[in-house]
């Protein structure tokens, strides 16, 4: 109430810190900014400072950055945008800062005066900036010209030319939700640039999967860039309302979209510093010759069925997952589901709703969440009706999330899914008690970091456990040995006899793809795509500090993957643009820490 | 800072109003209830009190309505939902309230602890919410359940059955932004609606008119409902970009959208309390018994074309603005174009764009404000980039607009008008310079009171004007006498040399799209759509105080008008919904005020 009011000591704290590490920063002191961190520290840098996406964990690894980026950096401007808050001894600031070439935003988290995490984010290039808001187009130039073109004849030319007699400057392969967003935010920022999708419409890769599926994931937490779902959204989308829903967004944020294009070949031409990406459109080819080359082709875009012994003896249908038609051809018939994770159940669950006597095989131990409960317990406080109501946007939330660097993440997991496992131990119990193998992760750290880590070895439970803990969905453990002419034969004789085997097997590593379209030795060159290195299932170490070749640079020049889930498509989206965009300007990028690979696969 | 402080004076005002007010209507005490608010005061209601739109002004009239409302509407729980302000000595509050069957909400202005101003509306039906935000659907229902429909099946399910085995509860014939927002508020009412459109696609109205149109609102004015356009849309949207974008909403929110569809004719059957509509669809005779009908045809939906002589002697091209396809085939040709509101400048100033030579016929005068005075000066509180920043939504911004009775409203706008005569002074002077008969209104009032009381008389200049003033668009004042061959001739013999003809001469009113539909002696019962009674030019008094037949009930039963221009069918769109669930549910609304007709067109 009054103008002369102390500051309150949590912004007292966070503006004398800004202060003596803005000065740091700006007379080139690299070892005196790493002293205002702790000794257990991280800062976490998407693109503002390393053109990376880069967390550095400790005082020398922040000297060490500092020292490699700071004459060129040059950060000023370290200011809090709302009042600091502190709790439980932790004090949480929201900052701005700028570079130059851009301007950044940021989150500080100090622990009796000394920085214990910190993330850099670049949020736009200066002079480069995107037209939303009060920079938004005019749409109509005023006053009479001549030379005056449509937005529609605008359109028609710019679909005439561009792949064309215009390069594009980025193209994308693959056109799901992750190259969609990626699309939006390029063409937002004025970059010209192709997706190109083997299924005719955006939203097929969901239409053609099956009938059943929805988002496992609630509706706040899926969000695209620049078009929010309007309030009256489901909280877990159809597959098909979300597949309108990606098909509209691409038309009306005016998306180059190639639809029944097959990416047939690319090649990195050294000479001209461009990729040779030879397409089929619809039956003519079409060779693209864009500087960047990304692959959103999705972490569930390559099917994985093992080779079991007997395939070709069976008789009955079988197709992986990816492939299920729907339960609707299955009533009275005999489906044995392999796999134990989210296809497997929304399958076998399908399955039995139509009819049908259903086996699930579970090879190995799976994770399982009760939908309700993981919005409850892990989501709600950032991704929840009652998070908007108390005033959290979903880009806050985004950023929030980033803030926590992944080697802490994983401890601040566990006592979530102690939460949980105490909340629904009645739920466990009789999951278990019906032969179901159940696992936490090794460390206790739940779905997230499974996801992180190796995407895949959970099932987000929307009903399909109940069926299983009573038996109406029979669970068969252990591994297949062969199939039969009408069984799935188990490595212990059982047999199973079935008119329908699904392998609900999972995917494989995006590298794969890169082998498919590319070769298998930028392939190799590039490595593993996915996962932390937590030295855990489907992980292997060493210790990377973030997920493997996502959103950043390669190994490969002008080579770049997008994708995850809808919260990450929306988020990395923005700084893997930035990163093309500042290519397609030239402005100069040199990438600090660029990831080791340390596996191929 | 304190809890103990004092409320701010304008807040006890306030809160005192209210507590008096709600005494007197919890006691049934019209009278006194009138005797709150001054002797010149209005209370203008949204079908909250008087299932009606209704303005009452002074205490005789305000004791009257609530005379004959009070019992059943019992209204309760009166309070300001936001801090008040004071400023040239009335008070602003924000208030909330609660019905027998509803809850409410409204804007109250009082001046010396009298009330001047009382806006009431109806936001909700109890126990019939929409499903939105808390609300909102969960999309999948979770568990195991063998008669499960999937999304798509539903919406198939749907599609095959309502206006077949199924009866909508409500028509709307025309499908552009009208009858698509009221389409939207009615589906998340849970009221089956079809809408008609002889057109193929959503969006085909604006696609199918003169290529350089574009709206000549603003983006923040021009919102759908739930669905906002994205930051980065244009301020003012190309024509074929807005077509998309209703196409899309239709999609997205789920709308029974019946293209291609023309409706043939209707009868109200009295003894059923239905109507009969007979639709041809793709060829198709439907008959289809909504018990409501809307129309929403466009208070642009009816062309009108004087009658001249000569038309059939005519050897060049002539057609409505409606139908013009724009200026590609008319280079180096002469053009005539009949009107000088805003369809006769645009169409000028692309023809001259396109080298054609150019005159315009001005029949009578023309109230012209510059797009970005208008924008600044006119609509920058409410509807702008700045509005949005300082925090205000677009709900409440039309929530303001609505507080305004419309009998004050024009002396409110002549100020502002006189700011912009200022602002623009040498504009002006160079356009009247150059023979342009230009007008502010008969009262000064400007642009906005000409729409609402005629829809027609005005042109916000985006360009044109310019043209007008340095007579490379020629003027011609005056009467069309006849066409002959190859020329206009005017009544004073001036011939016009002319290779196409455009009459740029404005549309008719939407009761005449009842004659066409329904019968003349229906169109004379309901009488004259869109005016206030204002006694100016083409708005004949007396004095209505609302806008005649527009989002209220008509003297026809089960005949309902909607339309206008992007704000007015998004804002109104909600009370008309609500009118039209409230019947469908069979709660009474008894309407109070109901309109006598004194025009029949």
């Amino acid at each position: 109430m009054s103008a002369t009011a102390a500051r309150p000591p949590a912004a007292t704290e966070v503006d004398q810190w800004l202060e003596r590490f803005g000065a740091a920063l700006e007379r080139g002191d690299a070892a005196g900014a790493a002293e205002l961190f702790a000794e257990d520290s991280y800062w976490r840098d998407l693109v503002a400072f390393t053109w990376n996406i880069k967390t550095v964990e400790g005082r020398a690894e922040i000297a060490d950055m500092l020292e490699q980026t700071l004459a060129r950096v040059q950060p000023q401007g370290w200011h809090a945008t709302e009042e600091p808050t502190t709790a439980d001894g932790v004090t949480d600031a929201w900052i701005e800062f700028e570079t130059a070439v851009g301007r950044g935003k940021g989150h500080l988290r100090l622990i009796s005066g000394q920085a214990w995490t910190l993330l850099t984010v670049l949020d736009e290039l200066t002079g480069h900036e995107q037209g939303l808001g009060p920079r938004r187009p005019k749409g109509v130039a005023h006053g009479a010209n001549p030379e005056r073109q449509t937005w529609l004849e605008d359109r028609a030319r710019e679909a005439e030319e561009l792949g064309h007699t215009i390069q594009p400057y980025v193209v994308i392969v693959g056109g799901g939700q992750g190259g969609i967003a990626l699309g939006a935010r390029l063409r937002q920022l004025r970059v010209p640039t192709i997706i190109v999708e083997r299924n005719q419409r955006p939203g097929d890769s969901w239409r053609n999967r099956y009938k059943s599926l929805c988002l496992h994931d609630p509706v706040w937490y899926d969000h695209l860039p620049y078009v929010k779902f309007p309030p009256n959204w489901p909280v877990f989308s159809p597959k098909d309302k979300i597949a309108d829903w990606l098909e509209m967004y691409t038309r009306v944020m005016e998306i180059n979209y190639w639809g029944s294009t097959t990416a047939k070949s690319a090649a990195y031409d050294e000479d001209a510093g461009e990729w040779v990406l030879v397409v089929d459109r619809e039956g003519e080819e079409i060779t693209l010759r864009p500087k960047q080359l990304v692959l959103a082709t999705g972490m569930s875009g390559r099917p994985y069925t093992p080779e079991f012994a007997g395939v070709d003896q069976f008789q009955g249908d079988q197709h992986h997952s990816s492939a299920h038609p729907g339960p609707d051809a299955y009533r009275g018939k005999r489906a044995v589901v392999i796999g134990s994770n989210n296809s497997a159940h929304d399958i076998c669950a399908a399955l039995w709703e139509h009819g049908a006597d259903v086996t699930m095989v579970q090879r190995s131990s799976t994770h399982v969440v009760r939908s309700d409960t993981l919005m409850d317990i892990a989501l709600s406080g950032l991704y929840s009706e009652q998070a908007v109501a108390a005033g959290m946007t979903t880009e806050k939330a985004d950023l929030t999330f980033a803030s926590l660097p992944y080697r802490i993440m994983a401890g601040l997991q566990v006592p979530v899914y102690e939460q949980i496992r105490e909340h629904d131990a009645d739920f466990y119990a009789r999951l278990e008690a019906a032969g179901f193998q159940h696992d936490w992760g090794e460390d206790g750290s739940g779905l997230f970091m499974k996801y992180l880590r190796r995407a895949s070895g959970y099932y987000i439970d929307v009903g399909a456990s109940e069926l299983v803990a009573n038996g109406q969905i029979k669970l068969q453990p252990g591994q297949v040995d062969h199939l039969a002419e009408d069984a799935v034969v188990m490595a212990d004789g059982t047999e199973l006899p079935a008119d329908l085997v699904v392998y609900a097997t999972g995917y494989s590593s995006m590298n794969g793809a890169v082998a498919d379209l590319i070769s298998q030795d930028v392939a190799d060159k590039v490595g593993k795509v996915w996962g932390l290195g937590s030295d855990t299932t489907k992980d292997p170490g060493p210790w990377e500090g973030e997920q493997r070749n996502m959103w950043k640079p390669t190994q490969q020049e002008g080579l770049w993957f997008h994708g995850g889930n809808l919260h990450q498509s929306r988020h990395y989206s923005l700084y893997l643009a930035l990163q093309l965009k500042a290519r397609a300007e030239g402005i100069d990028t040199p990438v600090y820490g660029l990831q080791e690979v340390h596996h191929t696969r």
